[in-house]
């Protein structure tokens, strides 16, 4: 893609909940200069509640409120927020669960959502939101849990990215789970978002289901599903041993890394280095990236919040849409 | 422990496949002068598979045949090796399986672990054998696979130490095997192990199960097994989300992580860095140490194979028997 093309690129972040450490993190990741940016972004959320983030942590930005993606420019120290409420930072207490909260934000991202959908923006990233606030105002939750065979929960820490084939399910229950179809399906798919990430290396290391990939599972499921992703044109390979496939993909013999569970990846991820790994939620129809901790609700106000996780889903958004691949 | 006690401490040392690079990671970790050993060494093997070694790989040590370990004195640059059959290296020829390496591993073994039972060495290190050979050679294998309830498999990697409740079996039949019992009697026999080794911070932190350790093994298994080895006096916590609980340890919260299965531990270590661990079986009564690595017949001959995880176990065996705690 040419520069013109890059500038232009456009990531909706909706601001998390206006209680916790989402706005500080958001403003952290677009103002501090030792973190690098580019292409456009549109804030979300409460234009007062991005103000009280950037006094927390002693930026001076400019606040823009926009009325849509169209009115946001490359301007550097200036933050473009689209506020459909305008309700004030003082509506939301800092540290706290509230009604006001879980309203707000439902509001802010179906927003992102309907944007994300007609192509008005580019990509769609979520600073921390509070299960609890959703909770208590009664609104369902609009986080994308992945569904089994149709979306899957993507972790990328550097060079170590790992896609979920099953998610939050007991752990019993993910051997009856484990199709050869499913495994086939789901490396088809992680192939093609590769490609249309712009990954040219598309090494997909599978991982066993059992210890040294020895067992049913593996050989009834895993190993026939890889084979047939192979023959549609998929440089897959597996099963290989769960203890081994993570480092394999630290070391650059794969590009990603097809886990079978929830813990097998995260166990990999979170134990390897925590710092600026972001989520990616394949499936919906649009570029949803999110991070890997929650409100904070702790050193909120603080300015402590680490804005390294935010900053790298910005970075990912960013480059995926663009069709540059994982940078970083 | 006094010195003198320090000095007279001694590990027996099986020298592993003569086809292997276990007598080539042996001669290594006692030889280079930039790792540091102490406490007196007993080969058990054939010298003349030593010397070879020690040809490959460069040093000039001294062989001294003994016939038991009231013969093996702390002299720097003598390697002191008990060679009950006096077999020619030319047996053993490199890097492949033989019925002759298969009977000669099977009674160093017995040896070794004869003298062990006895209380002649304080720690028995195992360098890598092959299962081929033994198979070849029609032998039992002599290397001690965790029975459920009875002995554990540890892992120690640095700061990350990891016990497993259960090692190969079937990862659909994990969920069966965790109950509140073993879970209460594997803390109270690691929580043993750990205070007669000299370690006097105990913290044990206990992995659930299922993704957040949110599921009925957590809550009904562990959680009470865990609340009654507390009421018996053991440091435990738990059960931890899984994802979160070797972090913690690696950042000195814990000082053991008790966990579920095979995989949970060793992606967990072999992920974040796998130079320098060693292994350790809970149940024998004696100290019993390997390594985490195989004979690795491609590059045996060559003075490659990295002697760290053997190194690492000699340094331990010691440090254990004595009592003076885990120290790297």
């Amino acid at each position: 893609m040419d520069n013109q093309s890059c500038i232009k690129t456009i990531t909706g972040v909706v601001i998390g909940d206006p209680a916790g450490v989402g706005p500080e993190v958001v403003v952290k990741a677009m103002c501090d200069k030792s973190l690098s940016l580019d292409g456009r972004h549109l804030l979300i959320g409460s234009a007062s509640v991005v103000r009280r983030a950037l006094e927390t942590c002693g930026f001076d930005a400019e606040v823009k409120p926009v009325s849509g993606p169209g009115e946001v420019a490359h301007e550097p120290g200036i933050l473009h927020v689209l506020d459909p409420e305008g309700l004030p930072a003082t509506a939301f207490p800092l540290g706290s669960d509230s009604v006001a909260a879980g309203h707000a934000v439902a509001s802010w991202m179906d927003t992102a959502i309907e944007l994300a959908c007609k192509g008005a923006i580019d990509a769609l990233v979520m600073a921390p939101i509070s299960s609890g606030s959703f909770k208590l105002a009664g609104q369902r939750s609009r986080s994308v849990s992945p569904v089994v065979g149709e979306s899957y929960l993507l972790i990328f820490s550097g060079p170590l990215r790992v896609a979920h084939l099953t998610d939050h399910v007991p752990l019993v229950s993910v051997s009856g789970l484990i199709t050869a179809d499913l495994i086939t399906s789901a490396l088809l798919q992680l192939d093609g978002a590769m490609q249309s990430w712009g990954m040219e290396q598309r090494r997909i290391g599978v991982a066993g289901f059992n210890a040294h990939a020895n067992g049913p599972e593996d050989r009834e499921q895993i190993a026939p599903g890889v084979e047939r992703a192979r023959a549609l044109g998929v440089n897959a390979s597996g099963p290989d041993s769960p203890d081994a496939v993570f480092r394999r993909c630290i070391e650059g013999r794969y590009d990603m890394v097809l886990a079978m569970y929830h813990d097998q990846g995260h166990i990999a991820v979170k134990t390897w280095g925590f710092s600026g790994n972001c989520v990616l939620m394949l499936g919906p129809p649009y570029l949803f990236l999110s991070v890997a901790h929650g409100t904070a609700y702790d050193i909120v106000g603080t300015g402590q919040a680490d804005p390294s996780m935010l900053h790298a889903a910005l970075v990912t958004a960013s480059s995926l849409a663009r069709g540059r691949g994982l940078t970083m």
